[in-house]
């Protein structure tokens, strides 16, 4: 992706940086920073682009929104909001299964897979980083998909399901339970998939 | 709990610490830093005997087994070896049930899930903590459980349910997402309940 032109020439005279490929490291640079010493909801892209000395624009311009920023400096190079469209969009009976075949293919990859354990280990001893779990996983992400799916408890169930993959992170990567940590792909979402159904779809069903 | 006068009296005059409220926290002292130092596995009962000073025989006048002194250990003043049983030996088709709500009750009171939280915080930074809840929990505890349920496979049918366990046990207390952390102690057995059920039991009847 390259920097539109007109973008980077608006900035030139105003002593900001022009676009281009060191604009955006610099502004995933800020953004690492400013979410992790504000946290994901406190940390807000004008912010950043002050921190980086950018024009906000141009924030915008390479990135699709907050979510899409924070996942970047995470190393995930995928946009958060287009996987969970595409959780959503699918056959409604098979979400949890499609929900925990994305979640491995997001967390997989080792090279990423290191900074997503750093910040899930970070969580446990930092309230920064506990906070960015709670704000970005707990609620931007599967929050976000209790609330589509029409849950009860959106919170509750979103938590749930959050605390699950949150477990099983930990009890395949970190510390390495055996049985979790060499289960192949294929059956993690042969048995997760039933129960992430249960917290987000099948709860929903249920008479009030 | 008094220690047997015959038990304390026996070890005198060969050098050895007898028995007594002095003996018993001496033995759970040592074993504190050999669960630590070694591991749940390779921490043994003579070895720990031997760091506190005292005869095997009065390690196993004070404590019901290894696990029982780790679980002391950890402050849990109930022997994982009774909890266990007293989960499997119910009615089938509510273990699930019983088990988080067996789990909560050992987790709740705050002055316990210090320790507890504590050694999970650990686990994810230290090798030594990360085998204990390997070797304890994921083995000694969930393990056992899928292995009595006739789970298909027991060593991926109890890290599964001790991933949950472990996710709910961070999400709640240390993470604190929201809807976890403050749902009721009946709200997470309802909901984890049939999840744990079909981790350790559903599993088990599957035609293979």
């Amino acid at each position: 992706m390259t920097p539109r032109v007109e973008d980077a020439a608006a900035q030139r005279g105003r002593g900001r940086r022009p676009g281009g490929p060191d604009t955006r490291a610099a502004i995933v640079d800020a953004a690492r920073s400013s979410f992790a010493a504000n946290g994901y909801d406190k940390a807000s892209l004008r912010g950043i682009a002050r921190d980086a000395g950018v024009d906000p624009a141009l924030v915008h311009h390479y990135f699709d929104g907050k979510a899409a920023l924070f996942a970047e400096t995470m190393a995930v190079p995928v946009n958060p909001s287009e996987l969970i469209e595409r959780v959503l969009e699918g056959d409604r009976e098979r979400l949890g299964w499609r929900l925990v075949d994305t979640f491995l293919t997001v967390w997989e990859p080792p090279e990423r897979r290191e900074a997503l354990v750093a910040l899930v280990r970070s969580s446990m001893t930092s309230e920064d980083a506990a906070r960015m779990v709670r704000e970005f996983l707990g609620r931007e992400v599967f929050g976000r998909i209790a609330s589509s799916t029409g849950a009860a408890d959106p919170q509750l169930s979103g938590s749930l399901a959050a605390s699950q993959m949150i477990g099983l992170v930990i009890a395949r990567y970190v510390v390495r339970v055996p049985g979790v940590a060499t289960a192949s792909r294929a059956e993690l979402i042969e048995r997760l998939g039933p129960v992430l159904q249960g917290y987000l779809v099948d709860e929903a069903r249920r008479p009030e």
